[in-house]
């Protein structure tokens, strides 16, 4: 017989979650100092510097179908998508609080493997669950509250200087083009689709950018979640900026210009969940980071200008028509 | 024309919860020092001591109906609940962040009403929104992670000792009794109904109770929310003790006893959503807490015994029948 999450009720799964962590906590040593774990009113642990805090939500057919991820990849992506924002602020990502709305006829086993994602990805960037919420829901979803620290001032969107050069820390689109296969729902034969796919299903972060922030010269920074031109909008936005790219310098990836050779450009500008860092300072700088990142570039510059305006200009020189440009992609 | 949540938009409704937080935190000076606030990837802030976190949530027709709370009272209690648990932790509570998950159809205004519940909470308890997100959901729901600080070490529930006497904050029960006011839907014409129900839709919390981690002699702390006989049992089991109380020593209100009288006895030791402090600690040191509070009381002791047991005496002696000790409430 199949067992569902309802058949358990909230408090034995809430001590089945409790279980999973302390086993999974003996395979790594997490960053944070704990005084006290899951299982009180609240978590607790020894802090210096200064704190970040953030959240971020994952709603079945919003975020993701249950017929194109599997249970796993929702609670990997849950986690990773969070440790992305703390990890632009330019600090190290401790651990986070996981609030769950689960269908009453959830298999357990399914349950199971969406907290195994979650666990997996604690492991993989040395974070911990700190508590939780268990609630039920007619659609299922996983909202994470994350926690991180930093040692120097925190690098945030609102820094970006006149004369400043834009770059991003890796090739873009590959995600949307992940997205694009899943939802064709075409045979995936190719080695190129099946790595699109796995960066839409399961991102994955670069911890060691959490120590940007002791570099001098980085002024503004974000994590790429909606796309290049929505977010850097935003970036400009909060700087009071204006901002004009090369569209032909955005990195695109060997697998995307394979899958997609029509439109791999247009999907680097605006496809979103690449959680690469778009970052924005000195021109040394910036090109110090290029030089030791091989994936990153320079793609553009920060002038005077509208507040919040971002131009693209195409290999002749030409400005994009930015028709495409959809603020308000969710609604 | 009537304007939904879903008219405006994530971003729209994003930036008017930005700007409602800029205006409300001018009318006060929070507790935390705030380096980065609500619109960049997280939130910053100044810390020295000890950090605790917590998250909880509430969901229609599960903690509450559209019917018999206002979206100010959905909003204030998402709040205060959570302050609860950082103030049961002997913390000071700091800010929190939202997630809302809305139905399309949900009128701006009452949008409008529910974060004016949030951000009254903020203000009252001096408190800030430090992010959050809005998804689209059926049922109406609200989680908040809440994060606070501590000087001293924080008070665990797993710090209990043999011979350590047991005490309350205040009355219990009267949540419990609004909540039965409320579902029965009779007329509320007395003073002691409108306050019971009071209790039930906007708990208040004593912010002072922070402090108590610095008294000596409190060993294990927890707050009322689940109802007295569960929650002493949780603490008796984390602290691998057995408990035992006197069940006419547990406060109950003259509104509960003048609303329920045949019942409020029972109620006070089973309702939950009281949010008052468990208490567990040395005699001397309890008496003198219960001194300077009228309203708390000491209600039992700590022995030795079966782990997480609780056994309760009524007024002639005899060990009551706990057959309505119901740990899967919630199942």
């Amino acid at each position: 017989m199949m067992v569902t999450v309802s058949d358990l009720g909230e408090y034995a799964l809430i001590e089945r979650v409790e279980n999973f962590i302390q086993l999974r906590q003996l395979e790594y040593r997490p960053e944070i100092k704990l005084i006290a774990g899951i299982g009180d009113d609240a978590a607790a642990w020894q802090v210096s510097g200064i704190q970040v805090t953030t959240t971020d939500s994952m709603v079945e057919d919003v975020h993701f179908r249950r017929s194109t991820f599997s249970y796993f990849d929702i609670g990997w992506k849950s986690w990773v998508t969070n440790l992305s924002d703390i990890i632009a602020m330019g600090a190290t990502p401790l651990g986070g609080l996981v609030t769950l709305g689960l269908p009453e006829d959830m298999l357990l086993e399914d349950f199971d493997s969406l907290y195994d994602g979650i666990l997996s990805a604690c492991k993989e960037y040395r974070t911990v669950v700190l508590g939780g919420d268990i609630v039920a829901s007619r659609a299922l979803f996983v909202s994470v509250t994350m926690i991180g620290s930093c040692e120097k001032t925190p690098i945030l969107r609102s820094g970006a200087q006149i004369g400043d050069v834009i770059a991003v820390s890796g090739s873009l689109g590959d995600a949307l083009g992940g997205l694009q296969l899943l939802e064709q729902g075409s045979a995936i034969n190719t080695e190129a689709s099946r790595r699109l796919i796995e960066k839409q299903r399961r991102p994955k972060v670069n911890v060691d950018f959490a120590q940007l922030s002791k570099i001098l010269g980085i002024h503004a920074m974000m994590d790429l979640s909606d796309g290049l031109l929505i977010d850097l909008a935003k970036l400009a936005h909060s700087s009071g900026v204006a901002t004009q790219i090369q569209a032909s310098l955005v990195p695109i990836s060997d697998e995307l210009q394979k899958e997609f050779p029509l439109k791999a450009e247009e999907m680097a500008l605006n496809g979103g969940e690449d959680y690469e860092l778009l970052l924005v300072g000195a021109k040394n700088t910036l090109q110090d980071f290029v030089n030791r990142h091989p994936k990153a570039a320079i793609i553009g510059k920060v002038i005077e200008g509208e507040r919040g305006s971002v131009t693209v200009f195409d290999a002749s020189g030409f400005e994009m028509e930015l028709s495409d440009l959809n603020w308000e992609h969710f609604k």
